[in-house]
């Protein structure tokens, strides 16, 4: 994208080039688009432009920008006490602990609070090996779970790789994804059997007695959007029952709205011990990401101490954030909204746009996270970019898009409709419109 | 300390034990302290009691509570925009990366923004490890960087054991500290040239071509607030140099006014390829940290992309508060009064306490920045607690101490005063009275 014109939006853009360190980026290649504002669906870019975002920005901002009542929480929680150390006992922190618990599955009794999905994966991890005694770990290739070291080791994808030295006792395996099946299965049915054996022989192969965790996202979010097929969690389920691993669902994605409930597993029939979360839970108005511990794991650290911690666990503008987050997403049935969205307009729409583009190989999704993966030829399921790696024609297709008015989140050979869960019927059906042009013109 | 009698406070107090997981801690014995509001020096209990705030938290509420002009800060751009993706370009994160830059050593160009401390040393470590293509790290005991794994390993106190599997690369040196000379000195000069010379013997050992990175906190803090003698930090340096080793100075706690200075590094004459900061940068009001690299660093990353990032990276919320908190600082003078009351006031009478009470057996710090060290036995110097534990006698202290008003901080044998950068003369006599009648009572 070009630089901003305005003078005061090339300030930004020039003050950021010079000072800002950016992630995943070789620095001399940034090109930040300027972002002066935002509201519900909408960022306003440092051009006045107001653009659809449907990458919720990184997938978080579920409750849309600056929603009058979350805005006004923070700021009056600012007005009342920023901060305090996680030693002492607060309002905002303990009630946004509650309200996380009762959206919990049954079971389920405390929350740790973290800065983020990243360090709310390390401290879950954590809390397994010190329950079990044991120290390995199981999760996914197209799984993404941070990039402080040890999230970076239970990545399955290619941000793994520059930072992998052994990988350190992770042991990874390929969870069912039919469309690309690594099973030769033809079936959600077949592909879920298949996915369950071959996880079973890795953990007996590996050895059994070695693993603390299994760690999955309960639908895989940058790798792709794959829900998995029924029974799939149930079996990883019954396989960590089996063998004494801690089960640990990852919920920083698709938890808190997106998928059209509260948490995504909910649309399955497995209950973990552990669910890791961030994002959704304040929408990313303030950084907050935690741990929601069942009563078996909260046990063990009962008369035992928990030797993790941080300065900012539980801030208190953080939690406030979350309370009027969780509050009015109760209130305004935005989880519902999510949910109709998705059956009615964004997975209609996008299953009507295949019919008529040959390049969408593929459209997955539920709630308001929907991918649809690119392909040069819809039989051989060539990637429109390698695995790892952009092209030029999905660069084009994302700078048209942008150009008439919306960001998508992009990975790879897919694009992610991931919009707020609050968009409406209105706007999905202009973003489709977008995405549509954006594909015929390619 | 006894639980509140307000039935506000009390059921504040109620809904914490009921579902907060604390840090640190085994569950069943947490009784936190409800803290409902603070200001400035002072935070306010459930009862409505105001403390002297001399632990600032956690080391890092240095412009003091609810600062007007902060909360402002926080509030305004909580109005105008929460969030935004690390992808965008924005004007409070562009603003604070350069006010970090214009506080940094010469040569530092660019600001990668994290959550807090522990994520800002597992991204430096990265950056270390990608630039020299090397794995092993040099970390000191008795230094703390964080309670992620890598952080973790990193750390050389009590903490790390519980998660230490091997230490994966991690080696461990004794930094000096005259006090408790692990190389029988008796002056800073022979305390220094002899912790070089172990330094340097534990490279040449371990094996020079393994290092990737030298971590130290410019001044430890959570494990007794030592001072290095002069010319450690560039004997530390040299030895970088000559080894290919990148340094990396963790200011998290020792910087942004602590000190008395900007930088703790400030007081010495070395400069680090990387330092890593947090807590004071914003005294905590809202969660961020992050890493300084200089031009060295930076220009390593130019054209190959850094594979690390984070969803809150250079969070606009938190940025604005940086903005505040820096131009504020710069504003009243509040890294000078840092100084002057360390010198004037806290140092002085610190000294005079321990002319008056032999449970005092070491007295160490600078700006806002002391511990005091409590023996059994001033020839002995065995310590009023165990290493790694505590003990009814420094119980008691503590616990009368905050019964009159005054919270510390507390570890193992020590107390650390550590108030905000704004205290005034007349609170830290206030302090320094509290604490005296506290050791009397003893």
């Amino acid at each position: 994208m070009p630089a901003p014109t305005t003078p005061s939006a090339k300030a930004i853009y020039d003050k950021d080039r010079s000072f800002v360190f950016h992630s995943w980026s070789a620095q001399s290649s940034v090109d930040p688009l300027v972002i002066t504002g935002a509201d519900g669906v909408h960022v306003i870019d440092g051009d006045g432009n107001r653009l659809l975002d449907f990458s919720s920005q990184l997938v978080y901002t579920n409750i849309g920008h600056q929603h009058p009542k979350v805005v006004a929480a923070v700021a009056e929680q600012a007005h009342q006490l920023c901060t305090i150390a996680p030693a002492h006992a607060n309002e905002a922190r303990a009630r946004a602990a509650e309200l996380i618990i009762d959206i919990a599955p049954e079971g389920f009794r405390k929350v740790f609070f973290t800065n983020g999905g990243a360090d709310a994966v390390e401290h879950a991890i954590r809390m397994a090996r010190l329950t079990t005694g044991r120290y390995k770990t199981l999760s996914a290739f197209r799984g993404y779970h941070g990039a402080t070291q040890q999230a970076i080791n239970l990545t399955g994808d290619p941000r793994r790789w520059p930072s992998d030295y052994g990988s350190a006792g992770s042991v990874h395996f390929f969870a069912p994804f039919l469309y690309r099946s690594q099973f030769n299965a033809e079936t959600d049915e077949q592909e879920c059997e298949r996915a369950l054996a071959h996880l079973r022989s890795l953990i007996e192969f590996e050895g059994p007695a070695g693993f603390a965790a299994i760690i999955l996202e309960s639908i895989p979010g940058t790798a792709g959007i794959m829900p998995p097929p029924a029974g799939y969690l149930a079996g990883v389920r019954a396989l960590c029952d089996e063998f004494g691993i801690v089960m640990i669902l990852d919920e920083v994605m698709a938890g808190f709205g997106r998928t059209g409930k509260w948490l995504a597993l909910e649309h399955f029939d497995a209950v973990p011990d552990l669910i890791t979360f961030a994002k959704g839970v304040n929408s990313g108005y303030v950084p907050l990401g935690g741990v929601m511990i069942s009563e078996r794991i909260a046990d063990e650290f009962a008369t035992r101490a928990y030797p993790g911690g941080l300065t900012y666990s539980g801030h208190p503008l953080a939690c406030a954030a979350a309370v009027a987050t969780i509050e009015t997403m109760h209130d305004e049935h935005v989880v519902d909204n999510a949910a109709l969205i998705g059956e009615t307009v964004l997975g209609p729409g996008l299953a009507e746009l295949a019919e008529r583009h040959p390049v969408i190989g593929d459209v997955r999704g539920l709630g308001v996270f929907w991918a649809i993966e690119l392909v040069a030829d819809r039989d051989t399921k060539e990637p429109l970019a390698p695995y790892g790696g952009s092209s030029p024609a999905m660069a084009a297709i994302a700078s048209r898009a942008q150009r008439n008015g919306l960001l998508m989140f992009q990975n790879m050979n897919r694009f992610h409709l991931t919009p707020p869960c609050i968009v409406s019927a209105e706007e999905t059906k202009q973003a489709l419109a977008i995405l549509d042009d954006a594909l015929c013109a390619l």
